[in-house]
């Protein structure tokens, strides 16, 4: 069933809901889902709807542009989703595989709804995943030299597919905020530890070192800032003494795939919404 | 801060969520919260909702009528709590402590709101913990011929302390209709198992037979068919082939205990509702 | 490194373990990692020793000839295993293919280290998938008539290719004794329950009728008895009244996934020994 | 049944499983579980051995300083322990009572077997409910300037009533090093998030600012640095957008009280080595 899903977001205001909902009950739509939010120490107010889609009686634009006259006196801050509408997802990987096999393998499941159109890397040991799948693969090497220069090489290239978000599966690189600035909250990245523990490089053998007896993977919108942007999705994995930091890392592998995995089903599903570093991330009710 | 909760089910219709919440817009109501579920195989809708109790500008007994009439025409199974209403909880139990402790320690911790004004069991053992916090505690021994008799002597009890609640905290007895029905949707119960596997007497053994690596524990309403009523809230905790049944039992002691109290704090909050076997358990959003 | 395994059963004895760790230090053998297990219940004793490869001075069948003549007297069951014999692992699948991709991948990963020289499936839908990984893919249809030939089939290609473990990754068909006798305790099957909950057909259907709070799954070794078999591994994952039987199946992929591999895994590194219905399965210290 | 456990840490060497199994062996004793750890990285080598205490033929003393030659050569560090020796814990606490509670809770269920002859605090809060289970309490207020002294009247208390182990049930002091030398690996503390996330105060604060997914609690040894000690044990509990600090305050209890309880029993049976600033915790095998 094709849906129309409204993300919106505002200050807290009195009688909200009741004027919303009938908004769309007057525009004839049925109300299939209806998820809210209510932050009361920052006194904002989240809301996810899902419409059925045969019920849409006029253009999409029409659609559109008539809630932007609703929204604007009461400033909403929304966005308005047709499931209809494949998503483009480009995957960035570096040279570990895991990721990237576990991506494509649930789109090909169709449990993760989108097209996958392109695999970009620095490196290019991936390549015969891409080929394998079919997908076409950009090797796009990186010095601190060609930085600038390849990440301007990066963005034409999903720019010109039409990408609609940007997978960071395991892309060992630190983006500039020309990079990131075009796409802020379509970037997603996973980080192998359960931020803000372990920040930057070498997390398992740090967790290692420390002897903690969990360890985690975290999937974030990326930002300027190194692991710091909002946080979609987080899980872990017990662990004891006996694992090695090479031990650690395998068992990771499954709390990575899982966590960065849900984050993007959630993004495509426009279950998210970004409130300054943070997320709201609806449930998935079906 | 007081609430109004509205827990709301029916068959599912188009606007019903507009019309239900300009209904409490108009009548000066801010809601505060509301979470919908709608299960469209059943085509059933439900709802819970809380109000700001301080915006109540007529008596409760009004709130309730009027209501009535709104939620007659549109066939709404309804009921309105008001949270200034401390409720009145009866723990039951038989030999084993562990629960009957976490409860009464959750609830001096206030992580669970209720009084506890009485505890009633078939054996004496654990009047020493009911003297240690106070409690009055009454002690019914049963045998197989007295059992319609004393279910006589437990119901007259929680009827003159106007009981709200019955918590069987490890009561190790089948419960006959007769005393069900009085109480219906207001008696719940822990199987120390992960319902519906290791049903009836001796979970923790046939698990240790059985070579599961995982046990669990199971919170539901009770009903006269044994171990079969609306499951609330399930867990379990990993084990191995390490563990005796006794070893089995300890561990699953943490499992029962937490699923326990969840369960009681989420009835005693009105984020339940029963739906035939099934129940809708709300998230607790504060 | 190179290492060899022994899996040792045998009735609980006093002095066994100074007993067996100075018969290979007497032949000169550094032990790298000893596991044992009591079960004071059954008086059975269970050991799992690493010994280093390169400290055999002899014949690889010498070595077990020897040894041999040392557990005769003590009554040891027992196994010797090289882990510089690649194991040869059948995937066999009906229709369904997300534990088929897992497999495959973590084989390319290395996670688990096997050989998969073949994939059997009673449907032709898997096909691509094996064309994909070019592993060579034998389609054997069954009817109710055919069943006896088609495992007569079946067996001739595992025997053919000197098949090591057979892997059930979803394959619908109740197997016969006459299947599984040449291969006990090297059949592995996921059931996509929480066994012993929900056994036999449509799991996840029955979850949703029983409202159960969590799903799981199991990996067995197969037994005549369907979803009776000695468990390896179970884990379960977190549901509520939202999902729908789809919706269950869809997040019980990741459980299923999680646990066969994890089950194949144990076995191909000889961390499993299978004892009546039961399994002891030593942990993963690397 | 009363055991006799050795914990030994040593440098790893070849024979040492055959040498020490055999010199028990030898002195009659019958080894009823024995766990191992090689630390490949740091060549170090675990040992815990249990054994029945009925085989021991001399006396206390005598099996000490008779190990105490064999291990003497092979620069064994080494820990001799009897079951029967009931342990006597100090409960030191703040204002917080619920990791309090459910100490006292396990120690009358015995699940955790000790004595608790004490408890002690810096606030009067919690005088009540060390009444209600009839515990000495004292309370012994600091300040800044009295920091040096209270810490000397407490460490004589401790003294005075042989403490084997002091646990920090939520006493929010940091301690200095004349408190902890005398009592190093004694100590048990519990820090209410992951560690090493949110070290230092206010950690749900911080949790709830950073939009974790999962909060969790961590025990582990004090040390003269603020929450770097050695890890025992830790968990996490799954959260979302919906909790407001307070609400993972309240959700973080269930946390706490598991994660210290756990560390806690894993000391009093003997199951943890320190090594440097990381444990191994061996499995409770019963």
């Amino acid at each position: 069933m094709n849906k129309i899903v409204f993300l919106i977001q505002t200050s807290d205001q009195k009688g909200l809901l009741a004027d919303i909902t009938s908004y769309f009950y007057t525009k004839g739509f049925n109300i299939l889902h209806c998820q809210q939010h209510t932050d009361s120490r920052a006194k904002k107010y989240y809301m996810r709807l899902e419409l059925d889609m045969k019920d849409l009686s006029c253009s999409r634009g029409d659609l559109k542009s008539d809630f932007a006259k609703f929204a604007e006196p009461r400033k909403l801050d929304w966005s308005c989703n047709f499931t209809d509408n494949i998503q483009r997802v480009a995957i960035m990987a570096s040279k570990t595989s895991h990721c990237v096999y576990d991506l494509i393998m649930r789109q090909k499941e169709e449990d993760i709804r989108c097209e996958i159109p392109l695999m970009i890397s620095n490196h290019p040991d991936l390549e015969h995943i891409a080929d394998q799948f079919k997908i076409p693969f950009y090797y796009l090497p990186v010095t601190k030299e060609t930085k600038k220069q390849q990440e301007q090489q990066v963005l034409e290239i999903l720019q010109r597919h039409h990408i609609d978000l940007v997978v960071m599966a395991r892309y060992m690189q630190i983006l500039t905020s020309d990079f990131i600035d075009p796409y802020a909250g379509r970037i997603i990245n996973i980080h192998h530890a359960f931020l803000p523990a372990f920040q930057g490089a070498n997390p398992y053998l740090r967790a290692y070192q420390r002897g903690v007896k969990m360890i985690g993977a975290t999937a974030h919108y990326a930002t300027e800032d190194l692991d710091q942007g909002p946080i979609i999705e987080q899980d872990v994995y017990r662990v004891n003494h006996e694992l090695t930091p090479v031990g650690l890392k395998k068992v990771g592998k499954d709390v990575e795939r899982i966590v960065l995995s849900r984050a993007v089903q959630a993004h495509l599903e426009h279950r998210v919404i970004i409130s300054g570093n943070k997320t709201v991330v609806f449930s998935n009710e079906h």
